[in-house]
């Protein structure tokens, strides 16, 4: 129906005769001539609709509304002096139509297409067939399409297998929530949608596939939490006989494969590497930003003999004393007030700030608890100079370094992703020691510890061998090396709090496959759409996923999830809850919102 | 932990030392020596044990069983004379070790790993880990993998976006029954899993993505059907500005490029097409066989006038009289009567069966109620020689196509796939006429028809842009130009009898989106498993799928699907129906079987 696509003329098709089929986009029409941008997928040109060489009839052409999708047959001409556009790769000629087809009409649009125009996200999701027709969208889906190819790339260079682990599987214990399916053939009873395909691509590597990958969809039924899906795609990767260095290796082959493909630049590897211990200190945080600097420091030691109340006693209390130099603020009294306020928010019971006069001396409420050698200290450890503003936080140190890493964002992140930085975070701590000292598991039970012998003694500080790969403070994916001893795994169950009969019944099939010659293996996950929209410099994954849903699940396309009938609940097993029912009924009769 | 494969040793790395891992193969003690065959992924090699020379102790050399996963470092050495092995690609050499180490040790096996046992099938599903490991199963992984890329290798040259449909959507009205996934935020509400991507790469044609395609999981809640899987993966594409053969051409060029590289073997395009009513004249099927001949014969003609009560009464009903010529089968009388039997299972009131003699004449219990020229017009037209058993169904022409459509793959059908016979079957009928000439629709309803005059008017004869791709009598996938009319549309879906509120209710969404210029589209979805297990020689898809469920839809190995948390359903509100709950108690009372 086309004998070249609209986006790809240039000066060279002049005199030539084309077939084009697209859209009708912007239209101007001077003196009775129509010039039509008439877009596909590879981008636009003008068509010329002239009346009198144009065998349409006049209705036609008056008729002929945006969005409509036509096909034009045409002489390819070069645009008279004058009205050559520089800006589109088209520019130089324009069709003049000797025939106009419409091949489908449109209706009023929702919203206007141009890239200008700001819609509102709900219509633009319930229209999203519309919003893909944009220019934006429209390179979303392709850097999409790029970013995967990409991946595969480079996974097939080196000799990995795609398999295709199953979907209507068993509870997992992930953590989150499992969706659940019921199954009609064995009423009452249910499969879960997995939340990751880890439990699978471990039995594949036991299986003896020694390179796995797959681009994965999975499933996590979480409470509202902005920037999530219920579905969301994952590449997943695993090998056998492979330790960390060996996925790391394989991770910067990815992360430079798609940067290269999606932006055309070369990032450079290896990638740096911090301990979680390090990011935490220097950064405040397991995702951190490394594109800038305003480092976390630690001043505990220059007032470890303070007569400054307020230090001695968090000091006392084993607690640290952190700061940042946040630069050149220039923050009247108010903004400095602001910035205590929000570091109470964010749970600091008060923050110490401090800007550095022109005589070198610190202009601070608390200035004057402090000895001449404290403020020296600050100024060397702090590296600050005239007009720097610097904040210090004394508490536990997990609340310094969470509340100084917060502000760090606030105040020196980039917007925007156009410079990169990629980083490895390792040696993860087995637990997250919570605000009572109480452990709960960072990583799936399956993640090995560094070492079983800290892990039973000193569980508390015990490291794993698991990894997160992070950009420009978002946090792509995480893997680790998997235990592939029963007798570790059984050790790690306990260490965890997992009865032999609570892991039994949740994956006694799986510890009955770790028996059978189990092969040293590591692996790791990737966010797909976390990755593309950084690289394309969206704010959030939804602008990077075809078919989006709201934050609550819902679908605003075709109005999923939705009721269903009654008899295709009876043929499952199942009914729905009488409270539920009761709560329809109340919605009905207009006693509750529903 | 490895320096090369073991399957990649060869004459040229005798003298180097090595560092293998892998599994424990077959292993054969000679004057206190252990000759062991190592397994990879790559394939096996001979390795040494030698006390003398090896520093494991006896212990573990003794206790080294099947399938230990183990390290190995050793110098790669000639076999001695004699013992070269030239079924093995390593056979010319063996690894002496100088050291070994068990990576991980491996329980008593639940069957040998061997190809040459044949181990139930529900063992080898529980086992499946341990079933992939048998050369069979790890080349039909290998498999799988190069055909998938093969097709996005063909698909990506040609310019096709991969992207991504939701699966967690509404309704989708493709007949089979949808499986559902109860939402925890809006209780009582269900998501459904898709039974294909249909009307979301409808949707991505009119948001302007000219090419599309994506590996899809799909979901059919289906009653008991062999080799059918409740999750299953198609190749799904989707063109605009597109017609039948554009798709055709595409699909042409995918088949040659997997068999290409699954088998080193080139197809011979364009690859045959048949109508679909030349497909059942000829072949009584729609998805012929074509490696063989046998064609099915219209001998009605010859028979206008025939005095036999048989045929007579059934030509005057307005049936046919069929034949095959199932050449030389050299059955006893007891053979051709149970034919006639087979004959009446699949429908027939009755089979004419008739042998030629040596000088020309018919043997059959009919011949004395034919004419000479009816006979004679039999042999000539089955192209009748000395020895061939003719087979003949006077019936209704459905019931005669069916009949001698399967006793021709009975008696002709080829084992195994070493030939591969493609062919497109084209202008499928819109409906499927019953034995009651009730008539229901052959497709989706967004199929677009050849004529829509001819719909209206002559609906049980009606054709439809619809076409299969076949392949030694299996459908491999199917597709159709779509409708891009909302008119036609809403016309389509009054002749299939769904009413205006029906479409609304049930794809309003979509009904909606045909509004805005939608491009003329058609596409097609390919079946992964089944080309896959064609092309391995395999005789059903649960040897393709790397972990299948049974045809109750259960998993073995994992024990899906499974009861689960009352709290669970709790927080997704719904209830297990109280029959079920009844039936349970009663079973575990042993009241009745569950």
């Amino acid at each position: 129906m086309k004998s070249i696509h609209a986006g790809e003329l240039r000066a060279e098709h002049i005199g030539q005769t084309v077939t084009l089929a697209g859209w009708v986009g912007r239209r101007r029409d001077h003196g009775g001539v129509a010039f039509v941008d008439l877009r596909d997928g590879s981008g636009i040109v003008q068509v010329v609709l002239n009346p009198d060489n144009e065998p349409a009839s006049d209705d036609v052409l008056h008729g002929l509304r945006s969005e409509y999708c036509i096909q034009v047959e045409g002489e390819v001409t070069p645009r008279p002096e004058g009205t050559v556009n520089r800006d589109l790769p088209t520019g130089e000629v324009e069709v003049v139509a000797s025939n106009l087809t419409v091949l489908s009409p449109a209706a009023a649009l929702p919203f206007q297409l141009d890239d200008r125009s700001d819609v509102d996200e709900s219509l633009r999701l319930k229209y999203r067939y519309l919003d893909m027709r944009r220019g934006r969208m429209a390179a979303n889906l392709v850097a999409r399409s790029k970013a995967i190819r990409a991946m595969r790339n480079v996974l097939d260079r080196e000799a990995f297998l795609e398999v295709e682990t199953p979907t209507l599987i068993a509870s997992t214990p992930e953590g989150a929530r499992d969706m659940l399916v019921p199954s009609r053939l064995r009423k009452g009873q249910f499969y879960a949608l997995p939340q990751s395909p880890q439990l699978f691509k471990q039995l594949l590597m036991i299986g003896g596939v020694e390179r796995y990958y797959q681009v994965a969809k999975c499933y996590r039924d979480e409470d509202f939490r902005a920037d999530r899906q219920v579905e969301f795609t994952q590449l997943d990767l695993e090998g056998s006989f492979w330790g960390q260095e060996d996925v790391l290796t394989v991770l910067e082959k990815i992360a430079a494969e798609v940067v290269r493909d999606l932006r055309g630049e070369d990032i450079e590897l290896p990638l740096p590497r911090l301990t979680w211990t390090e990011a935490m200190d220097r950064y405040g945080s397991d995702k951190p930003d490394l594109r800038f600097g305003m480092e976390i420091v630690d001043l505990s030691d220059a007032f470890a003999d303070t007569e400054f109340k307020a230090f001695t006693g968090v000091l006392g209390d084993g607690g640290t004393v952190r700061g940042i130099n946040a630069g050149a603020l220039g923050l009247a009294r108010s903004g400095l007030d602001a910035l205590t306020t929000r570091a109470q928010e964010l749970g600091a019971k008060g923050l110490v700030w401090m800007v550095v006069e022109e005589d070198g001396s610190l202009r601070s409420p608390v200035s004057k608890f402090l000895s001449d050698e404290e403020r020296g200290a600050i100024v060397t450890r702090l590296d600050a100079t005239y007009g720097d503003t610097l904040l210090i936080v004394a508490d536990a140190t997990k609340v310094a370094r969470a509340v100084l890493g917060q502000l760090r964002l606030d105040l020196g992140q980039p917007t925007g992703h156009d410079e990169l930085s990629f980083a490895f975070i390792v040696d993860f701590p087995v637990f997250d020691v919570g605000d009572d000292g109480s452990l709960s598991p960072a990583h799936h039970p399956f993640t090995a510890p560094a070492s079983l012998e800290d892990l039973v003694n000193t569980p508390e500080s015990a490291v794993s061998k698991a990894y997160d790969l992070v950009l420009n403070g978002s946090e792509l994916g995480s893997g680790s090396v998997r235990i592939h001893d029963p007798a570790m795994q059984a050790k790690v169950f306990e260490v965890m709090g997992i009865s032999d009969e609570d892991a039994e019944s949740r994956f006694g099939w799986f510890l009955e496959a770790l028996r059978y010659g189990t092969p040293p293996h590591a692996g790791f996950a990737f966010g797909i759409d976390r990755l593309v929209a950084i690289l394309q410099g969206e704010p959030n994954i939804r602008e990077i996923i075809p078919f989006p849903k709201t934050q609550t699940g819902a679908d605003p396309l075709t109005g999923s999830p939705g009721r269903v009938d009654e008899s295709q609940l009876e043929e499952l097993g199942i009914e729905i809850a009488p409270a539920v029912l009761e709560s329809w009924a109340a919605a009905e009769a207009g006693d509750t919102p529903e």
